[in-house]
């Protein structure tokens, strides 16, 4: 593979959508081809899959089989739209990936971080970014961007409760810190293109 | 769990949904809560999740996304239909189980048994059925009831070429073979009512 594969992880509200699109221009102007996309979906039966994880009651799946349905998406998603861009040099963005499972799922219904990544070395032979970004907000921020977007309602991943919020941001900050070769950790209550800037000067190394 | 959990396998076409039917009828009576299911499928998530394995090209999934969605329909099946019915003390006849997975996707694309025996570790806690009766017809008979069958037309799963059939025949009887405390094997050649009664003088140490 010759391209980078580039991740963006964090909460709901931090901004990662916002971040690809920017990226997304600010690359393509040095004359790369960028993929922008995005979990659970990305291609065309994992994007079925999605429809199948992100509708219907909060039981509707248990933690083993929703686990199992995010590998299947990944696994799909992996084999279908980022390895081929990887292979013929593009990059790819990517808005959420395995640690998004492992700080959503791991740990909570029985599921260990070792099982999500068991399954994701089945299905993805373990393809893991060449760079993640964790984008973090403070609490304040994140209670204030959460109730600006719970106007337009939510699905089975969004919208629970502040203190579920404030354990998920704890748990990407403990994956950022044991694994900082690949992990940056980006303060993302700066406007949206300071942000962008930052996230550039970080890419510096690789861009041509 | 008090109840009893029992598998048919076998190719197509080999009479087992037929068999279900009349050992359900058997045994309930004997007053016996019987609960007839199927793979995949067989719970609603399940059921959701097998049409998105039956339908679409043949090529639609990869084959480690299909294992994947497999054992995803497997936990569902499981957790929300199987076990609460073993554990009210109903007797289970099931329509193909992880046997098929292991006859159907085994070895193809890459997938090992010991990678399907691991999904259903993780998903479904290694449940294994207490009796699995593979139903066998020879090669001729075989081919008779599927060209009987393709007027019906065929899914993503069904209707493969003759070697295919044989091949896959080879891997039920190898199963067996080598776990035959669980197996039996049944000449599914013999009228209807021949076998339903095989089936159930093979069960007559657990009937009240």
């Amino acid at each position: 593979m010759s391209g980078r594969f580039i991740t963006l992880e964090g909460g709901e509200g931090v901004g990662k959508s916002t971040q690809i699109r920017a990226l997304a221009a600010a690359l393509a102007a040095y004359g790369i081809e960028v993929v922008a996309t995005r979990e659970p979906g990305g291609s065309a039966g994992a994007e079925a899959i999605r429809t199948l994880l992100m509708e219907g009651a909060d039981d509707r799946w248990d933690a083993r089989s929703e686990a199992l349905l995010f590998a299947a998406a990944r696994a799909d998603h992996v084999a279908r739209t980022i390895r081929p861009a990887l292979e013929r040099g593009a990059w790819v963005i990517c808005d959420r990936f395995v640690d998004s499972t492992r700080a959503y799922q791991g740990g909570g219904g029985g599921i260990t971080d070792a099982d999500i990544m068991a399954l994701h070395g089945f299905g993805s032979q373990g393809l893991l970014p060449d760079r993640t970004f964790l984008l973090t907000v403070s609490a304040n921020e994140a209670a204030r961007r959460l109730s600006a977007r719970d106007a337009d309602g939510a699905d089975r991943m969004g919208s629970k409760p502040a203190d579920y919020q404030a354990r998920l941001a704890a748990r990407f900050v403990d994956m950022a810190a044991s694994e900082p070769d690949r992990w940056r950790v980006i303060d993302a209550d700066a406007p949206a293109d300071t942000v962008t800037a930052t996230i550039l000067a970080e890419l510096a190394g690789w861009l041509p």
